[in-house]
């Protein structure tokens, strides 16, 4: 071992233990921590986050790093010594009490967020928003690389090697191939019943099938845990404890698949080798795609027919009442049904990425062209109705419904877009190497999981995304793949 | 501000940090962390320690900490300092590698502890707890002054001024006068129906009734969660957050009495002022006093009858096909009725401080007198036989009861009677300060709680257990407080 690198573990070490509490201030936060908590606590958090910075950017750190580069090092201590010097980087350009002030911001902004939201008050999160904003940007310049784009900063922080153009050109054959092909499915007379998905579905009843198909699609219940937020996420401390949380209300499909997304994030962390977790490659390799296999697991297995043939009746048995006479194929047609709507989660498969366009553009326009925050409620209920026919009636179900902004994360939409055509450009590579509707009929998802665990989760942040779809399918990320896939599925679906 | 005072708040603000997480992962652990999260998660909790650690015993704190003493300061800055100075003193005895080992050895160890407890196997637990003991002694050995012994070093720890002389005494007065008050009583021939506080008390049930009793007393919801845990505790991170567990079984007041015991902790901790809170001093004064806040609450308020004069039809309600046919006067006689047993958190206020005696001798043979682990099962089952004239049939009912030691805290205990006859005295002084069964009876708890936030919460650490005792009783510490109490009230109890 380098001499330099073993010198380093001790740095690394702490860093690791000071992230680690965040995260779990953070998940008690959101699901549990009493409502007076708030300021008292983010002092905590604030000095954890400051002793963080303080240690990465130490000056014996990097000068360690520095000494690294001339060392022969393994490829995961390589990958290491670049993501900690791509750290350095980014925390050295801000200074030291400018990073703590924020992270003292985005702690308290989460808890005025999520009041502003139940209130339905806009103004009171928007200085809060307004100040995000700010140290976003000021810590962006900070960063951008002569002539770099603010927003591109940014968006190469979720996702390397997706800039503007990029998104600009992906979002745009979107929007040409979809926004047609939408209109003519919701102009095809076509329509699909899902009534029987609302109704008193017990929360205690949803909580058990919630356990059951997060079990059943491989979520391990001894490495993670699931409770109740406002906003569903997933977190984790190491690849033995990952944790998910959903929400209940009288749609038994928000919470079911919300529960299948999250366990798609999970395994993807509980995939980390030993060796990655609790070091700085120890995680999914970025933003996409882990979005990619959330989203493969919600939609292109969980709302595949195959994928309900064994287990509805499990389904059925849980609500006799609302499901007793509901068809697989009915079930698996209203979980399909295409209707423009207003909340990105429940947004159906096809509509979802218009909502993350919208995201897009508005976070441009903040980002690069200092659109007021005042003015966001009226923006964002105008695109709305521009591309989706539908327009919020208050900021619940609009401007505030994503916790994201609350938590100083600007560039993160795009990379749910971005993991839905990953996982259909997966989707279809592995349907020409395995029987993949097969394995689902006969509740073989195993097979599955591993392919995935063996060709995306181990590798931690070892690769980026871009070249793990390249070594997997032999080609660079393709978008049609996501365009066909959802055109052939709805095409079907909706022929009338 | 003394100069030397102002530049050590950094220091302190990052210990109160390393600390409160600390405590957040102990909550979480005994709560809700994976069963795998295991040797990952210690590694965290392991750094979290050797950091506070490294602080506390920074050369740079250990040297304004003498320049301190030469300053004039403010009571509160000074109690500051005092303990500090006492942390210092404890911390740099012990070497920061052994320090970090045993840190990692109690979160293990809790975990350990729980295992074995449930599988009734003592053998898996005795290596942990043999290891825990060698730590605990040597821990000791570094920081005894001349001629100390090393259980009076880690009595000191939890109470000021109470050493093995002194709690001889103590316990020798109790064995003295309650052990044949508790033979006259069980031989009276007296017997008290308490049937119905055993049955099918659903959980949700007792959870409802459990919240309702703890606000009922005063517990703040806002700065406050309760949860479910194996052993019942409360832990504070701060004075806006502070959180209890209970756990539910078949008999209701079980539960019930330990919601209302550890809301008596929890607002210890949520009246500690502002000014105080996320500081040294910001914590009650000792663990004996924190106990005479919760056994007062559990025992003195909640099992006395005109507590339940108001409140008693609540439970009824909660509870119809249980209770609804028992009258207030044989509820009240049930919940004190005295018999002995094998849980110390299930007994009876009279025997109660029996079973911490047994802990208190074996704790002076193990530390003192070199007791072999493998022989405590059957010493435990001996001394409840002689004392209590019960044997346990496991471990689960016997030496592995407990989370103590698990965690390293050997000198906890005694705190436990200890608490049981501060809150006595206090009673007595408060009975002549106001009428305090009239108060109960007309439902107004907050008198009686801003008096006990007024004349000890408020002042946290700044005086000791003793101090604030003879400041409010103008009385030193007095055991017979005690022993009138308990032997008048069971005396009329058990009058036939």
């Amino acid at each position: 071992m380098s001499r330099a690198y073993e010198e380093l573990q001790p740095y690394l070490e702490r860093a690791q233990a000071f992230q680690t509490a965040k995260v779990l201030f953070e998940w008690d936060n959101e699901t549990l921590a009493p409502k007076a908590a708030g300021s008292n606590t983010s002092k905590v958090v604030g000095t954890l986050s400051s002793e963080y910075f303080s240690v990465i950017t130490d000056e014996k750190v990097v000068r360690l790093v520095k000494e690294c580069g001339k060392d022969e090092l393994t490829p995961v201590e390589s990958a290491i010594v670049r993501e900690l010097s791509e750290e350095i980087e980014k925390l050295q350009c801000v200074p030291a009490k400018e990073y703590r002030e924020f992270a003292e911001l985005t702690s308290e902004g989460t808890r005025i967020w999520a009041d502003a939201r139940k209130e339905k008050n806009f103004e009171k999160f928007a200085p809060t928003l307004k100040k995000l904003i700010e140290y976003t940007k000021k810590f962006a310049s900070y960063r951008a690389k002569e002539g770099q784009r603010l927003y591109d900063v940014l968006l190469e922080d979720y996702e390397k090697g997706f800039d503007m153009e990029t998104l600009d050109k992906f979002f745009g054959t979107l929007r040409e191939q979809l926004v047609p092909f939408l209109k003519k499915i919701t102009e095809s007379g076509v329509e699909i019943r899902d009534d029987f998905l609302t109704g008193d579905y017990k929360e205690e009843d949803q909580e058990a099938i919630g356990r059951f198909f997060a079990e059943y699609v491989g979520f391990d219940f001894d490495k993670g845990v699931m409770a109740v937020s406002a906003h569903p996420f997933t977190t984790n401390l190491h690849n033995k404890d990952v944790r998910i949380t959903t929400s209940y209300n009288r749609h038994v499909d928000d919470s079911l698949f919300s529960v299948i997304h999250e366990s798609g994030h999970a395994m993807y962390e509980m995939g980390i080798p030993d060796e990655l977790t609790q070091t700085l490659v120890g995680q999914g390799a970025s933003m996409g795609m882990h979005e990619s296999q959330s989203r493969f697991f919600e939609n292109i297995i969980g709302r595949n027919e195959a994928f309900w043939l064994p287990v509805y009746g499990k389904l059925q048995e849980q609500f006799p009442k609302e499901l007793g006479k509901v068809t697989v194929q009915e079930f698996v047609k209203a979980i399909n049904k295409v209707e423009p709507s207003l909340i990105r989660t429940q947004a159906d498969e096809l509509t979802y990425s218009l909502h993350v366009m919208i995201r897009y553009e508005i976070e441009k326009m903040l980002i690069e062209e200092d659109l007021e925050v005042e003015k966001l409620p009226e923006i964002w209920a105008d695109k709305y109705e521009e591309y989706l026919g539908v327009r919020p009636k208050d900021v619940a179900e609009g401007v505030l419904q994503d916790i994201h902004w609350s938590q100083g994360a600007f560039g993160y939409f795009p990379s749910y877009a971005l993991g839905s055509a990953f996982g259909a450009q997966l989707y279809a590579y592995m349907k020409h190497k395995m029987d993949f509707e097969g394995l689902l009929e006969k509740g073989e998802i195993s097979t599955i999981r591993e392919f995935l665990r063996e060709n995306i989760h181990r590798y931690g942040k070892l690769k980026t995304s871009r070249q793990m779809l390249k070594d997997i399918t032999g080609e660079d990320f393709n978008p049609q793949y996501y365009v066909d896939y959802l055109t052939e599925k709805y095409g079907k679906l909706y022929a009338g």
